[in-house]
């Protein structure tokens, strides 16, 4: 089921957020509130950028709360932009392969949900996959292959417009199988400058998985009144969250279903997120 | 923190009562609900004996839930007496020397609890291990110490005394630390022949970890109705758990606080347990 | 590259042959003679077949050197036919899923080889698979891959034609992508009552992965004087492995280049190996 | 056995030096020319230095060849002094515990080499380890219990005296048992300011194990030619190794048998080092 979260703004070590808050992502891999399960230990991915080209990508099978190697690293990864991500598996084997965030040049891509009877669709989803992309998937999640499919419909061109095919696509072929709520979903990605965040489900009313995000600076601040770090945000900083880390009501606003969330340089995007055909891009792979 | 079980009776699949009971040891691992912990996750172990000399030992690192070769290993191995752990760290690393059960020679050694503060006895403790057992110390668990201790104090020859001042040193030296309540602890161990079962705390009053027993074979049928395998066991058939496994209240019994369990062929035993002064027992390593 | 071996006859505990020979499997993880590699630490696989139905299958990613579970497993484990494999990756992850044996139904599979190439073909392979095997899909190799195509072209209920046509098919893709040489293979494959060791490559010519098979047993009994089980055995127990596991030369024969050896009740089969026209066979998945 | 290598100098990325020369320490986790055994896939270490207060560390038990968080890691860790380490267990468990390098406040320790018969001193070794370092000791190691008995020995405060203690110690108890050559070793040792590397056997006559150091910053440069952040470093830039990366035979210097290398700002020194009589220097802990 899952549980992830996303930070994009002035450079941070990524403890502070990762660990050093009241109800921090490594501890909702044990005691989620808002989600399907209370633990999400079936393993962790952290995918991060710096000065380097590509993001840095670190993935463990073990649960986030025992991990000392992520313990280690978070205290030494400064970062402008990272995703993170609690796993609780809906079936496929306990791996790094099976881990969010998946990464494909400069993009990477979390997810949490389902597609519904996965097994069913699974041969028809990846058969749509385009040769270039069929090869980085490595494990067997339904989110490592909305993660190809979306590359095969234009992601690294036309992020939105890919991911609104991607959903359209899963449900068309949800459909045809007599699914009829085939796609269930929030979604952290980014191409190193955005970061999107998108919640939808094919349910809708209600039923989708949550997604927050700070109001502002001041939201951030309250996690931690005394770090002199977070004192320092501003309101070009955000968190989005699947569940807020802390502080109080208020201070997170909850992303509409059916809506993606841009966080950019300048004004933050809120656009509404809705299935299209699906039709492959050709693109440099 | 940790839940366990033992059973001792007619050979069995280790499935049948590892798997397939209501509230099985692999569920409690996720969803304890007797615990301090609602969740096991840092570890599994298996020991178990057939016909061969000693007993065999099955450890690993990940949540049992996800371990897909325990899923496997179970429905293979036919046990006529077994212990199966499941583990929450109270500090110490996650890794297979700090799972349990622990192994010497014949005897198998499982606990749920702790010792208070043990950072700070731990070197004491330690000391009082003798050279053989010493080195047969691998991991870094009070759990680890506490039998490498009793090894010490003679458990090979005579068990329930060695036992009993095992504690006894135990709560000695805590007590030289000011440490009010020393000892924390429900111990599953074995010879191959034997199985005892002791629950103990130094702070007793009903905060002793739990522990829980099959009053006779109804209620071991009773876990699975429509299993000719377990409808096929009797009397002398029982198993010993933290929390029970399913079936109706009334099927288990508590085994009461400052007791010990001793399963056997023939009538078991029940025995009051009593911290002794310490003493070491030359033995044969 | 990998190291496999496979044994059929009277039931012995896994550790006769895995560990306790002058050239074991474990020792060939770190010192292979004949091997592409020297080691083969990517991981290692054992499947067995007992009393029970279906096989157990024990797989762990860490080297089969340094595997604590493993030696307790073989010390226990009885089978009276099974195989195991330590595997070098050929660039796929370390994980479980990329683990042999793979496993169906009854059946169990090991390869030592690869597919050239594989990265260009695999998508034109998986989609060859049919749907009810395309998903007990779970890792990245070509040999899983092979498993499943063998099971799609009628595994199951003509064995020797299944996987001549898999052969073929991985060829007619392969020279579809002007690829020279597309398969170099050993496969070791049971259904639990029969045992089949082949060996084919595309280049032939004395550059098939190695295959060797035990003359009589005599040979088995060589590898260890001193052990009585194995001085029990006789004829109808054998051993095929990809590289000998001690005792003296001639008491090892070669199996040929593009050939099958059947290993069953009575006389066991040698049997050309000829890739054939690929054609899917509808069978019970 | 193992292998290490560790950096001093201008901040580079890891992987420069990791993985990116003809021979290095990732390739020596199989294909080592110089050791005891050709592989050292035990499981690998690393710990760097940056501008945070203590070192990060990052242990994996998984062969270093195949960690793919590792290959991420050593792309975006930018540091100024590193120490790497690639084991080889000489009995002990794999497990992330008993992989190098130990950590203690701003320290940082890896060893290649053993304690001979560790299991007959282990105790003694142990007892004489102070309080407040008892504690750090997590493995079974004799590398580790080398680290603890160094900082019972003021390692904190008088770095060489406080090895040479250690070294003199571990001989004088493995005497009292008999043992001809107690220890076997070379070290890799850092505060955070200085980088010690230590060459010392209790056998001496040339059977101490390798230890090798850039002569210059030609020898840095010639790694990597075409590299032009290596081209850019200078002789106040050293890399000290188990073997030698690459580059031509006379760009290395051996480290003398018995002997210290200080690496540090202005010129390095080089100081005999000879075991000393051991005594407990109270430290801070």
């Amino acid at each position: 089921m899952c549980r992830w979260m996303g930070y994009r703004g002035q450079p941070l070590l990524v403890e502070e957020l990762l660990y050093k808050t009241q109800h921090s992502l490594i501890e909702q891999s044990r005691h989620a509130k808002l989600g399907v399960e209370t633990f999400n230990g079936d393993g962790f991915g952290l995918g991060w950028y710096d000065e380097e080209l590509d993001p840095g990508v670190y993935r463990g099978l073990l649960p986030a709360w025992g991990d000392r190697n992520l313990r280690h690293l978070a205290a030494h990864i400064r970062s402008r932009l990272f995703l993170a991500h609690v796993r609780a598996t809906t079936g496929t084997p306990v791996q790094e392969t099976n881990c969010h965030p998946f990464t494909h040049r400069n993009w990477l891509f979390v997810h949490n949900g389902s597609i519904s009877d996965f097994h069913q669709v699974r041969h028809d989803l990846l058969m749509a996959v385009e040769r270039p992309y069929f090869n980085t998937i490595e494990g067997s999640t339904d989110s490592e292959t909305m993660f190809a499919l979306a590359l095969t419909f234009g992601l690294m061109d036309e992020p939105m417009p890919a991911l609104e095919r991607m959903a359209g696509f899963v449900e068309e072929v949800g459909h045809a199988h007599d699914i009829e709520h085939p796609l269930q979903m929030t979604l952290g990605v980014s191409d190193g400058e955005r970061l999107w965040a998108v919640r939808y489900s094919s349910e809708g009313n209600g039923k989708t998985r949550s997604l927050w995000t700070t109001v502002d600076a001041a939201t951030i601040r309250a996690l931690q009144p005394k770090n002199p770090r977070l004192q320092a945000l501003g309101d070009e900083d955000r968190v989005v969250v699947s569940e807020p880390l802390g502080g109080l009501p208020g201070m997170w606003q909850e992303v509409p279903e059916a809506t993606a969330l841009v966080i950019q340089d300048g004004p933050d995007g809120v656009i509404a997120f809705q299935p299209q055909p699906a039709r492959a891009v050709s693109s440099t792979a």
